[in-house]
């Protein structure tokens, strides 16, 4: 890498993460590189193996280096061993490269537990944080999109991680969405004072009396989440990973049930092939592959989760979530915020 | 009433409850008529607005007795004040009947929290029964439906109350949708044994140990709860309801975004008109109301909720899930399931 290349942000990527690793890390930093050609990239993986990708794309390949390794965290290692045995692999090795200030964020499609606690340990949380948080966002039915978490990282959860999920869930609109004043509410069976449990009611009341710089908006039913009424959407990593996988579900038996419908009628088809280009646009408008990139929130560097079957398409969105990540200091905002909560409690 | 119709099912309805009634509930009573003639209602409601309708019904109305009363619990009503104001409200007489013994179970469209607060103080749980819960079910990516609960009883529940749970859902599946040996998981963040925080972990333990006579099948993930592989799926009440809301709003979501992108398009029109039969038949088929009737399991009597907004085919349907769980003994069900348990945990 030449010396001017190391004036603007480098991505630390697990070129041996996902499904379809190595390939779609590679192609998938190709079309990012056509977007942002000033960006660069560090490939943490097998030589052998990434140099002939890499030689496809020979403006990629001038903004790359390649950091060997041969060794990988399977999806099935459980995050324990992962941390403990993978010290030399892809994954480890490129959030490192963030720890040791070589990269301004690693992107992985590996093993999300792995990818958590070893992110966790190399980076450790920031100040005043508790809980670092999985977050990532999803289509509405207005034109925006809407924030959320925890989706994972914590199963049980206080009311004052909540309030702190608040905050890290607002700078993640701000810093990767470009929404100017989010519009945020706490997940609960009911938009009531008095619904749900003690922790919802005690996170809803220090967001209401304490954390006033921020836009809380209170109370969201599961109906609301994507009805484009709030930004940001907060929860214990229990109720929104359960959510997540729900609103994925859904959308599959949705789809399969239309699959299945249309391939067994004639008119079915005709009517299809005939609607190709409205129909194409709504799927893409709601194409997942849009929605890629999970932020591990909360710690001292950047670290992003791609979904582990991404393909190149996915997989670039995924980078141009963490370029935005970077460009508006996300984790800057999340400390500034924190600092403004601090000082009013404390005068 | 003559002494004949003694003999078959009775059902006391809440003629005033829901946004669409009393005209919902006479209609959706006649729709069912037709299929059940020999089942009973009464109503309960204002007879000077319930005559006119049940006089447009005639073999309902031989089926058929009003009890008049003029208050009515609003849907925005406080549970706790609904029970103390509400005595002689149709919600309540309608339950007192199945109290006194004169209906077989109570059916009403209103207040979700005044009918469960209500049904529970007059009903009562029954024995060895901790947390009486919320039960619905819904449609799967194969042919059957999965039963789902609790969905917002309770909003913080413990191992044993997922364990009982899962004895009820198992009877529900039985005796609602005719499942001879239901596969049960419990809703978690993942399907290892370690996922998840101590009360999945510990109803898990129970299940899989001591409740050995249901087909315990262990962990499922939100995506997985409308795949066909499980028949019935516990959580907690908090989770239930968030999920459920949320599996609603992803629906709304698609369908919100089919219908603008299709408005838009001449082709787009066109396509859907050439696919009508296709189209009227998945949606048929997806279609919710198919799937309204949730039943507060778990008390001395059966009380259903219908959705608030149930049109009468929505409100039949309801119906004939309730004619459902008296014609297959639900409660003895559970009942029966409790004691093989309480046998064989102290043999």
């Amino acid at each position: 890498m030449s010396d001017a290349l190391k004036q603007s942000y480098c991505l630390a990527l697990d070129a041996m993460g996902g499904d379809n690793a190595p390939h779609s890390v590679i192609a998938g930093a190709a079309l990012c590189n056509k977007k942002h050609p000033d960006v660069n990239f560090i490939f943490f993986g097998d030589e052998d193996k990434l140099t002939p990708l890499l030689e496809k794309f020979p403006k990629l390949q001038a903004q790359s280096k390649i950091e060997h390794t041969i060794d990988v965290i399977s999806c099935e290692e459980k995050p324990s061993i992962a941390v403990r045995k993978g010290r030399k692999s892809s994954m480890t090795l490129a959030i490192n490269a963030v720890k040791d200030g070589r990269a301004d964020a690693v992107v992985s499609a590996g093993n999300t537990g792995a990818l958590m606690a070893i992110s966790k340990l190399a980076l450790r949380p920031l100040e005043d944080i508790d809980r670092p948080a999985i977050c990532t966002f999803m289509p509405t039915r207005k034109n925006g999109n809407v924030v959320l978490l925890d989706m994972g990282a914590n199963a049980t959860c206080d009311a004052e991680n909540l309030a702190q999920f608040a905050i890290m869930g607002d700078a993640f609109a701000k810093a990767a969405l470009n929404v100017s004043d989010p519009k945020i509410g706490v997940l609960n069976i009911g938009s009531e004072e008095l619904k749900g449990h003690e922790t919802v009611r005690v996170a809803h009341q220090i967001l209401s009396e304490e954390y006033t710089h921020i836009n809380y908006s209170g109370y969201v039913e599961g109906d609301q989440i994507m009805s484009g009424d709030f930004d940001v959407v907060v929860t214990d990593g229990f109720t929104g990973n359960v959510t997540l996988k729900a609103i994925e579900g859904t959308a599959k038996l949705i789809t399969s049930k239309f699959k299945h419908g249309f391939k067994r009628s004639i008119f079915g088809i005709i009517g299809l092939l005939i609607a190709f280009f409205p129909l194409r646009k709504i799927f893409k408008n709601l194409d997942p592959r849009k929605y890629n990139g999970a932020m591990f929130l909360g710690l001292n560097g950047i670290s992003v989760k791609s979904h582990g079957n991404a393909d190149k398409v996915s997989f670039c969105n995924a980078l141009e979530v963490t370029i935005n990540l970077i460009e508006n200091k996300i984790n800057e905002k999340i400390i500034e915020e924190l600092k403004f909560n601090n000082n009013s409690s404390s005068s």
